[in-house]
C-alpha cells in the first residue's frame, strides 16, 4: 500500500483551483440533485445519526457525582424565569458522535487540501480555510447504500477494497454516479475494541471512490483502529479527506437504514446533510437524513 | 388578551396521553409526509439556519485578546497528530443561533407539557421529560411559508394575528393542512433593538395554529421582545410550546427562502429538520432545509 | 432543632449594615492578624486542599475514550507555537474540590445575607451581591484546629455540638478568639456514602461559632448528607453561611494538618486563604495554607 | 543575545536528576522558609493577583447579549434548590489572569525541562511530566521586591538586565539569597499595546537569576510582546522556565505591593503561593500573598 503522497493519481489538489474549500462537493450539480429528488416518494425517512446522551457538567451536591462520559456535556443553567435552558460542550471528533469532518481536519506533510500550508489554514483562534463553512448551508445529494454487512458484520480486521464495492453494487443492482454520496455499512462501531480489531477501508477502496467521483462518504466505520497497515494508518482520512477533498461523515448509524432499504428493495435515497450552520470549525455534529 | 391558563380551548394537554413528549409532532402522519414528498421536484434546497461564526475560547498570547461574542465558543485542541480538531461550547437558546425548542423549555405555573410537574421533568443533571429526545431522530413534514414581509418588514411593534395568516394564505394561494409546518417571515431579526420594538405573534395567531393543527413553528422571529403585551409576554412560547406542545424553531433565516419561493411561485416544500441527535436537552441548534 | 428563621439570635443580618458583603470576615482586625503572625516561626506549611486530577474534555481518537469524572475538565489547546497550554472548566461546588463558598451561595426564603432579595443579588449573568468579590484579595487570620477525629473518625451519623468544640479546646489547651478561623476535622470525606451516613455539624455547633465570633469555617466535612435532621437539612450552610455571613471552606483536607499539629504540639497557625482573584462567583476553588 | 540552546551555562537540566519536576523550587529549603517566616510581624498582607471579572457564557434572552471578553467565563447553573451555584471556564495563560506557569508549558527543540521529549510529557489528554502537580500543595518562601518602576514605569521597549537588578538591590538595601522569590515590577501591564512596546526581561537578566539561585519569578510583566529581540523572543520563558526550571508567575499585580513596601521601608516578605490544588495542568490561576 503506497503512501498518500506517492500516488499523484489519487489527488484532487488543484482540480477546482488553489482556493477551493468544497472539494468533491463541487461534484453535486443540479443534475445530481434532481437524481436525488427522483428518489423521494413517500417522505419516509431514516436518521443516520447515533443517539447521544449528554452527561452533566455539574456534579456533587446538586447532581449525581458519577456518570458516563459523553461527547456532549450539558449544563442546566439558572435562567431566573420559568424556563429550563442549558449550555452544551461538544467534542465533535468522537466515535460516539456522528459528525462531518471538514477538509482542514487532515494535515498532510504540513499542508491541507488543496495544498495550503497548515499554519495558514488554522491556528489557535480557529480555522480560516477548509472549515465547516464549506458545507454550513447544508448538502443535498443522492445517497446510495452499499451494505457490506447484509450477511452480518464484516470479519474482524477485514480490508475493504474497491472490489467489495463493485460486488455490492452488483448484488444490489445499483451503480453510484458522479456526485452521489457513498454510504457504507461494515457492521461495526467506531469505538475501538482492543480484543477484536475492526475492519476498515483501504487505499484501494478510496481510489475507487475517486474513480467514481463520490461527493461524500458516510460510514458506520471507515479507517480501522488499530490500523490495517500500521505503515499507512488512515487511508480514508489521508487520501479521501486530505487528497481528494472528500468530506467524511464519521460514525454514521446505519442499522435502521439497511433494514429500510432491504424492506423497500432500494439502495438510493435523497440524503439531506444539515449540520448546525456554524462556520470555521474542523468538524461538526450532524444528523444526516435519508428520505425515501 | 387572556393568559394561557385561562383558555382551556387552546391546550393539547392530555390529547396524546399523560406521558406524551412529542406534542404536535404527533400530527405528522404518513399522509403528511407523502404531501411533503410531493413537493420535491428538483432537489434544490435552502437553509433556514443563521450562519454563526464561533469566537475563540483561547485568548492572550496564543490568540487574539479581543473578538465578538458568539453563541458558539471554539477551542482548537492539541491533538498530538497531524490533524486539526476542536471542541465547541454552544448556547442554543440564543437569538443568533437558529435552534429548536424542546417542550420542557417552557414552564407554566410549575408545570411543563402535558401537565407534568417541572421539578420531575428537569433538574441540575438534565431533562428527563419533554427534551430533545422527542425529535432527535429528525422531523420531515411539509413546510409552508407565509411571508408577511413580502412587501417589506412588518412595522415596528406590529401584532400578528390569525387574520394575517388567512390573508397571507389567500395572497399565496396556499392552505396549511393538519401536520404542516408553519414557516413565518416577519422580516425582523430576533436580536432586540431597544430603539425599535420588533413585531410579534399574538395569542390569537397561536390559536390559529391550534385550529389548523400546525405541527411545527419556524419563524425569523416569534414572541416580541419587548413584549407586545407586558401582561402576557410570550404567547408563542407559553401557549404554543407550553400548552399546545408545538416545537418552535427560533431564529430561522428566511430571506433566501422567501426569494426562492417567490422565484418559483411556490409556498410549499419538504422541510427536513435534523438537529444533532442529542437526547435530553432543552433545545438544540438546528439547520432546517427546505427542499424543492 | 429549630429552623434558621425561627432563631433571631443566631443571625448577623444588619450587624455590619444593609450592604455588607463580608460577613464575619469583618471580625478579622489588625489585632487578629497580629495574633496570626505570632504563630509563624519556621515557615513550615501544610496545604488544606484536596488534590484534584483533571479529566480530559477531549476523548475519542485523540485521547482516551474513558476516564474518571472530575470537578476539573481540561482541554489541551493547539497553541501553534512550541508551548503546551490548556483551558479548564471547574465545578467549584463539588465534594472533591476544596472551595470557598460565597455568601450568596445560600438562599433563605428568597433572600441572601444580609437580607437582600435573591433575585437582586444574582441572575443568569452572574452575582452582583455577596459574591467571591468579598474575599478575592485573600484572607489572612489565625486558624485553630479542633481535631474531633484525633482518636479516629467520628462515628457514622454523629451530631457535632458546641460541647464537642468546648471539649476539643480543653483537650488541646487552646481557645478560639474572635476573628479566628475554625478548622474542624471530623475524619470523613464530603463524598456521601449511602451505606454509611457521615457525621455532621448541628445548629447548636453553629451557634457556638456565633458566640465565639468565628470568622471562617474550614472542615473536612460540615453539613451531613444525608441530613442528620431531615427537617432542617443544612444548619451550617443555612445558619452559618446564610444568617451569620460566615464563609465556608468546604472539603478541606485535614489529615496532614492534624499530623503536623500533633507533631508540633500546637493547634494554631497563620491561615492564608488565597483563591484565584476572581470576582462575581458563588464560590471558588481554594488551597488554604496553614503556616507555622 | 545567544539562543537558549547555545548557552550550556544557563541551564539546570540534570541538576536535580532526570526525572525532576520541581526545578528551582528545590532551592527552597527549611532555612529559606525560616528566612521567610522571619519577615512576618503584623500579619498585614497584599494580594499579587489581578482582579478578574468573569463574563457570562449565557447570553440571549436570559442574559445580556453583549459583554467583555474575560479569561474566566461563568455559567450560573440551575440547582433546583435554594442555592446559587456556577461553573467556570478558565484560560489560565492569559495576560489578564495572574497565573503560575508549569515547567512543561515551555517546549525547547521538542523537549521540556529537564530534557524530556515533549511528546512523552504532554498530550491531548493532559500533562504527565512537569505539570502543576509540582507545586499543587503550595509554595512558601521569602519574596523580595525589586521595584524597577519606583520612579515611574520603565521606558517603552526598555531591556532589563542583571545590572538593573544589582542597582535595585543597592537602592533598596536588600540582597536576594538562594531560594528567594524574585518579585519584579516594571510598571507595565502584560496586555500588549501595539502603539507602545512594553519593556522586558533579557537573557542577561535571566542569567542573573540563575547565578543568584532564584526559586520563583513573579513580575507584572516578563517577556516583552513584541519581543525586544525578534531573533530570541522569550528569554524568560525559554531560559528561565525551560532551561532553569524556574516557575513563573505571569501577570502579577504589584502596584499595592510596591506602595506597602515603600510605606514600611521593606523589600522582603513571606510569599505564600497557593493555587487551587489541581494536578496535571500546564498552568494555573494563582493569587500570591505577600505577608508582612
Amino acid at each position: 500500500m503506497e503512501s498518500a503522497g506517492e500516488d499523484g493519481r489519487t489527488g484532487n489538489w488543484g482540480r477546482w483551483g488553489e482556493d477551493d474549500e468544497r472539494g468533491t462537493l463541487n461534484l453535486i450539480t443540479a443534475e445530481v440533485r434532481a437524481r436525488a429528488a427522483a428518489e423521494v416518494h413517500s417522505g419516509r425517512f431514516v436518521s443516520l445519526g447515533l443517539p447521544v446522551r449528554p452527561s452533566p457538567v455539574l456534579s456533587g451536591p446538586f447532581a449525581p457525582a458519577e456518570g458516563e462520559l459523553s461527547p456532549v456535556r450539558q449544563t442546566m443553567v439558572h435562567t431566573g424565569v420559568p424556563a429550563f435552558a442549558d449550555v452544551i460542550s461538544v467534542t465533535s471528533h468522537h466515535p460516539l458522535m456522528t459528525h462531518l469532518d471538514a477538509l482542514s481536519h487532515q494535515v498532510l506533510d504540513g499542508r491541507v487540501y488543496p495544498g495550503r500550508p497548515a499554519a495558514s489554514a488554522a491556528g489557535p483562534a480557529g480555522v480560516s480555510h477548509g472549515s465547516t463553512t464549506a458545507f454550513a448551508a447544508g448538502i443535498v445529494t443522492r445517497g446510495v447504500l452499499l451494505d457490506l454487512a447484509a450477511e452480518g458484520p464484516l470479519p474482524s480486521g477485514y480490508s475493504v477494497t474497491g472490489a467489495d464495492f463493485d460486488e455490492a453494487e452488483r448484488r444490489a443492482g445499483v451503480r453510484l454516479e458522479p456526485g452521489d454520496a457513498l454510504v457504507v455499512r461494515l457492521g461495526w462501531s467506531m469505538v475501538p475494541d482492543p480484543s477484536r480489531p475492526m475492519p476498515g477501508i483501504t487505499a484501494d477502496a478510496v481510489r475507487w471512490m475517486h474513480r467514481r467521483d463520490v461527493s461524500l462518504y458516510a460510514g458506520d466505520t471507515g479507517d480501522a483502529h488499530p490500523a490495517l497497515d500500521p505503515a499507512f494508518p488512515d487511508p480514508l482520512h489521508e487520501i479521501g479527506l486530505g487528497r481528494l477533498g472528500l468530506p467524511l461523515v464519521d460514525g454514521a448509524e446505519l442499522t435502521e437504514l439497511a433494514a429500510v432499504c432491504a424492506e423497500l428493495g432500494r439502495s438510493g435515497f435523497l440524503l439531506a446533510v444539515a449540520p448546525p450552520r456554524i462556520h470555521g470549525l474542523t468538524g461538526v455534529p450532524v444528523n444526516p437524513l435519508a428520505v425515501f
